[in-house]
């Protein structure tokens, strides 16, 4: 059901100098199939990593943060898909040590310097003999032209793995990014979502890479949102290995900055737009443009109001062009002062709201031209201001019910 | 399909003295049927109100805020069914006065002290002229007795009116308060809702009046929730006649001022559990209680985290008790400083969380047989402080998707 959304061609995933990726089937998760991922990295690859605002953080976002701050060498990112070692106490962190403890002996590295993921359900304790169990086979694949696998073998419900990857320059010289993600629902604001990984063989010091994360999050991840709600797990990691042959980026002012943050943008976006894409039922991809806003927060809450109301996603999924509901959502965004009589709104090419009212031009045969396509792009002019954002979403279809009333079963 | 919510009999709702309703077939509701009520005051009448925070206020409720604000009379109520007169500009103003202008030659007051109310869908002009048309027929029906018949003409997507009575005493006198309401999905937060108009012949001061209407609508209409979203035209209207043999209510440090209350609020909350029993598509009615919150804001928002999720009200629908997924909405509230090892949760009376992790004594099966009747307690511990609330809603199932995705068609 995903839209427009093709498994990955792994001939055109780049692999990243430094980066190795295996893949085993522990077991873990109930339908069966690939559940584990190694990523090892290089000695001198730097990450950094932004995570989930959920008080119930799961005890491997716990982990991983903790081991972040310690600012030691990562030398690898284990993940299993299935079970999401949340709502599990210390004996879930226990539980995520012991799966980097296992992962250490296996590649011959410090426990400290492995980070730990899970996705899957939530208050069921992680099955770590499996993992322990499966780690050999995992080691056994490492390989730099495992990109897509590797994405096929942390998804739960999605349908088609998620990765991208972009040949940029930094200086002249030539970086690559390549990334992976998954998630399909449980997704909302302030890292919307989900599990991404995205490594670059760029040279880029950490508090660069540690703004860069952050900046990129907010460029991509959290501008997506499936349903509102946000993950105990989710975690977006940037790695950067340092073995192009470009000079070492040293802080945001630079030029280097901007050409490699570009780069990882790209990636990030398609990996969100990707994760839209493949919103559980989806069969719209919809793209929500807000202009004219006087901050970069306001336009979000408009953006979000619009792509977060169940309302406004049934009417997508029924491709009726429910004018009013669109209305309602931008008035329900909680902009203490908006003059409702400067909002202008388009769907596609058609403008349907104009000055907070209907447009004098619009037909309802044309808005159901509009609400037809497969990909449509709902664009807000507020006229308050000059910021604008992109936020990507999905639509709302008895699948996303089916899906998550027998996701146990 | 609404959960345990049976058409209310005509013989048990109470008339209140100085309240006339009618009702007529307008012809503005697609599917027919009758689709405007009147509500007739005696003179004296006093009428407070609380309105939709959504910025697109449709027509009427501009109109009806500027003329409570006027402090003139209130000598009638014209609610049509069918449209909204949202995001009709100067035009739908325009509209909804010359309804009122319409009432107020058929019954004899001024225009003004006539209040409009409307719902139905948003940005179409209103046909004022098949409401003059079918005014006749609605003064013609004009009885004290109509509560029952008046509910039902104000019904969009609602399966079953909803109306409510109790008897009380203030001063040791008696005195009655009977309401109506309509409403089944678009709700939300502060003013969740709808169309709702309780009246009573209880005599009160407009200050004590105005007090009742908003401290009511926090203990009742704000305190269910369908989908997160808030129309354009929620109204709830407080009418008190004064004609009961009792004395004037003066203020809220009176007694009788509580005695009232205690009368009003539970004819609320009535309603409004009914709008969450009618929820679109509802298969169940969610009791949501947060305790041991540091305040009230943080109790609702804690209620609400859970009340709005779809993944939580989509295992409500399939039974599931997928206890992650409460887990989750609570620590997606955003609660600042959550301790989660201090939250505890009870799905009726089966404890499935304890201390932030699942109960040492939970087994499965009690949660299955927690999750299967039509009517669900969840109850949540924060462990913060002394603060209760309660929230009602309803779960989220294929049909809650059927219904808006062909509400047009």
């Amino acid at each position: 059901m995903a839209v427009n959304l093709k498994p990955p061609d792994p001939a055109e995933l780049l692999p990243v100098d430094g980066v190795e990726l295996g893949f085993a089937e522990a077991g873990i998760r109930r339908r069966g199939g690939r559940d584990l991922m190694l990523m090892r990295l290089a000695p001198g690859s730097r990450v950094a990593g932004v995570f989930t605002r959920n008080s119930f953080a799961a005890a491997p976002v716990q982990v991983c943060r903790r081991r972040l701050a310690a600012q030691r060498p990562v030398r690898a990112l284990i993940t299993n898909a299935g079970n999401a070692n949340c709502g599990t106490g210390e004996a879930g962190v226990r539980a995520a040590e012991r799966t980097c403890e296992a992962v250490a002996r296996a590649i011959g590295c410090a426990a400290a310097e492995v980070l730990p993921f899970s996705t899957g359900v939530i208050l069921e304790d992680l099955p770590v003999e499996r993992i322990e169990a499966a780690l050999p086979r995992c080691v056994a694949t490492l390989a730099a032209a495992n990109w897509a696998d590797a994405a096929a073998a942390i998804m739960t419900t999605d349908t088609v793995p998620k990765a991208a990857s972009r040949a940029g320059t930094v200086g002249g010289r030539r970086v690559g990014a390549t990334g992976i993600a998954k998630g399909v629902g449980m997704l909302q604001p302030d890292m919307a979502t989900m599990l991404a990984y995205v490594a670059t063989d760029a040279r880029i010091s950490q508090p660069a890479l540690e703004r860069l994360v952050r900046e990129t999050a907010d460029a991509s991840f959290n501008r997506v949102t499936i349903d509102g709600d946000t993950s105990t797990n989710d975690s977006f990691v940037l790695i950067a290995t340092g073995r192009a042959d470009a000079p070492e980026i040293a802080d945001a002012a630079t030029p280097a900055y901007g050409e490699l943050k570009a780069a990882i943008v790209e990636v990030s976006r398609q990996l969100a737009q990707s994760i839209a894409r493949d919103g559980e039922g989806a069969t719209k991809f919809i793209t929500v443009q807000v202009a004219g806003a006087a901050s970069e927060p306001e336009a979000v809450r408009v953006a979000k109001a619009i792509a977060h109301s169940p309302l406004v996603k049934t009417a997508f999924f029924a491709s009726d062009p429910n004018l009013g509901r669109l209305l309602m959502a931008i008035g329900n965004a909680g902009i203490p002062d908006l003059d409702v009589s400067r909002v202008d709104l388009w769907l596609g090419e058609v403008k349907v709201i104009e000055r907070g009212g209907r447009a004098a031009s619009y037909r309802e045969e044309d808005g159901a031209r509009a609400m037809r396509p497969a990909e449509i792009i709902v664009r807000v002019a507020l006229g308050r201001g000059s910021t604008e954002t992109t936020v990507w979403t999905c639509d709302f279809s008895y699948d996303y019910v089916k899906i998550n009333a027998e996701y146990r079963t």
